[in-house]
């Protein structure tokens, strides 16, 4: 068993990296509040007798030799970076709670078979840099690391730059810390165990995701003197693209959801009718056949709303995350830990991207899911209990020990 | 005739005060291009014979004597700043046009009567402080001179500050300088004098403005975990009120306009469903029966939308602008001296808000509107023509030497 008050003091003692009014966390990626906390996680994994390095993308790595140093270590961990208003323990919880189990097994004088390997990985969230999981997609190969290196933020900044700036451009390239496979610890972010009364999520699959850009041309003009029929009016555009998304996902069932979570108009006045708007485009599905649904719909629709407004809008597709489908030993790892360890179970699919869906591509990979106050995530409200946090490590505890022999 | 050559002269060597790449301006109030303009200004109507003073909200004025000083000046003149992407001719026609008519009585060796006065009117474009008309409101009694120092930018600068910044809080009170009547000289800013072929607007009435400020208070939640029914999504509310006052605005007929011209979501990110929303709302009507439908309807359709989505919307009235009908016998000035110098003209409604509306309320006011390309305002495109300007000019003179007598 892991210590409950341990690993709940280490959340809350890193919780004041970027605390905000409301109880949250702003800790954006690879700013002066993720180099604290990066800083407070090498010490610490230093302190656990961890061999830690950095790669070139900031994902830092906390190694634990095992007996048989020929085998790729079991990879454990999660993100520690935030949403702008974000939460104290999406991503935290997985990566604090791999450290809670090296901690443990130091203190039960564990030695496994395999080595393991903690980790924490550099802009999950996608928040300040597109795209999410950025520094697993470039683990996996689905980028170079110049390619990310190059990606900027709305204020102009490239990656490679923010790692500088806070000290984090580590020296080993990125894939040098060879894995076996992957586990990853993460609170729901949904509803359903909290509505169901189960303790543990055994996470069998993860939503695909379509992210765009979108930029709206209208044509600015003055609010009082320009007709109602005369207008090329950015707003209503996008007002109108807003509520097709919403009903283009409604319409292909509970299994997709659509979202605007970004706006921007160009120079705004209150009388001047809106020219021009830059804006972001999230879609997701667990099922291929219904994200290319969603794609075509939307495109389809975005080119009528377009034509009858006589504005131009262009859409790219800057990120499509196919559905994951997670490795059936493991996931059968994970649920016979909580079966062992007497939690409530079920299966389960993932509504949020995760570093593990990145893993997946190339390694086995699961993760473990604990219930979240109503379901709340990406929001300083986001919350969940010190049992549930400390059940959910110790099924990650035990499915580590399963996989990498004692 | 005036010189319009001159005249033009002046246009284009003060649209460098915050050109922009698109051939416009961007001359915020208050800023230091609306310095550079003002000190041009001050020095032409020095330099024209006339005495300067500055109130303490910043409108200038120039006095031209006349012979008999009893009598309370006719007062002629625009405004000197733009919108964020404006155009060259927007209040500058009316202001240079105002000083050209100084020039060419001067060097004709005209006196009148009565004394002219031509005035740069403070913050009339709305754009960084609101409302707009602001200086000229408070000319005429609408709000205290202290009320209005106290109003703040987006940046939480006072209306005080800035003129302190610029060195414009001028040593006058407001209401110093007595007027006996006012006469406006604009580009129309719509679409109709060029429509129809028409040289000269002859303006009896203006449309009445309705400002709000609203905020939507939804919930901030993970844009990939959260179903499409749980949400309470800020930016889908912000798009059906958007889309209501649209319809709104359609369906009271081709006299009611309606506009969102700024929206901003609080701490976006691509994939947090936006919780918070900050906006502006314009609607005009020329018909005081059809605001009142206007504002009712657009709270009634608000209120609906906001039960049914499970959020919050504010709406705070900032401003309201009656309609304006203006004086008879100087409607009657501008139309008699139009036809008097051989120009084609019409009556016409200010889609616009203008000082002289202001002004309307306790003196007799009226204005002479020349046509602009397309109808467009607002815009760095706005255009004019050289000889259009050159007939608005001369119109305004010959009104001026109607009234304040040879
Ligand atoms: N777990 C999580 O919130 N990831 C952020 C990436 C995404 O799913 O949008
Ligand atoms: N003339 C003009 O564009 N005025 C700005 C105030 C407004 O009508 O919104």
């Amino acid at each position: 068993q892991i210590d409950s008050a341990r690993l709940w003091g280490s959340i809350h003692e890193t919780a004041q990296f970027g605390a905000t009014a409301k109880g949250g966390v702003r800790r954006l990626t690879l700013s002066s509040e993720d180099k604290q906390v990066r800083d407070w996680f090498r010490r610490a994994c230093e302190d656990a007798g961890l061999e830690v390095h950095t790669d070139a993308l900031g994902s830092q790595f906390g190694l634990r030799k095992g007996r048989d140093m020929s085998k790729p270590p079991v990879g454990i961990g999660s993100h520690l970076d935030t949403q702008p208003t974000g939460g104290k323990y999406d991503g935290i919880l997985g990566t604090l709670g791999a450290l809670e189990v090296i901690r443990t097994l130091n203190d039960a004088g564990i030695e496994t078979e395999t080595p393991i390997c903690i980790v924490n990985w550099t802009n999950e969230e996608g928040s300040r840099f597109a795209p999410a999981m950025m520094a697993s997609a470039a683990y996996v190969g689905d980028f170079t690391t110049d390619d990310i290196l190059s990606r900027k933020d709305a204020e102009g900044t490239t990656v490679g730059q923010a790692l500088d700036s806070i000290g984090y451009r580590g020296d080993k390239p990125v894939g040098f810390q060879k894995l076996g496979c992957f586990v990853e610890l993460h609170i729901e972010q949904g509803p359903i165990l909290e509505a169901e009364g189960k303790t543990i999520g055994v996470v069998d699959s993860g939503q695909g995701v379509l992210w765009y850009d979108g930029k709206i041309s209208g044509f600015e003009s003055h609010a009082g003197s320009t007709p109602m029929p005369l207008r090329r009016d950015a707003l209503a555009t996008l007002s109108e693209i807003v509520l097709a998304m919403e009903s283009i996902a409604k319409k292909l069932g509970p299994n997709a959801v659509g979202t605007i979570g970004e706006a921007v108009i160009a120079n705004p006045s209150r009388n001047v009718i809106p020219g021009e708007i830059a804006f972001t485009m999230d879609c997701r599905s667990a099922d291929g056949a219904i994200m290319d649904a969603l794609d075509r719909d939307l495109r389809a629709a975005i080119a009528e709303i377009a034509a009858r407004r006589r504005v131009e809008v262009k859409i790219d597709l800057v990120w499509r995350k196919p559905p994951t489908h997670f490795d059936p030993k493991l996931i059968a790892a994970v649920e016979n830990a909580a079966k062992t360890l007497g939690y409530s179970s079920r299966r389960i699919t993932s509504g949020a991207g995760h570093d593990a869906c990145n893993l997946n591509t190339v390694m086995p990979a699961a993760m473990v899911f604990v219930p979240c106050k109503d379901g709340i995530s990406h929001n300083e409200l986001e919350d969940a209990t010190q049992p549930d946090c400390a059940a959910g490590t110790n099924v990650l505890m035990h499915t580590v020990l399963a996989i990498a022999g004692v």
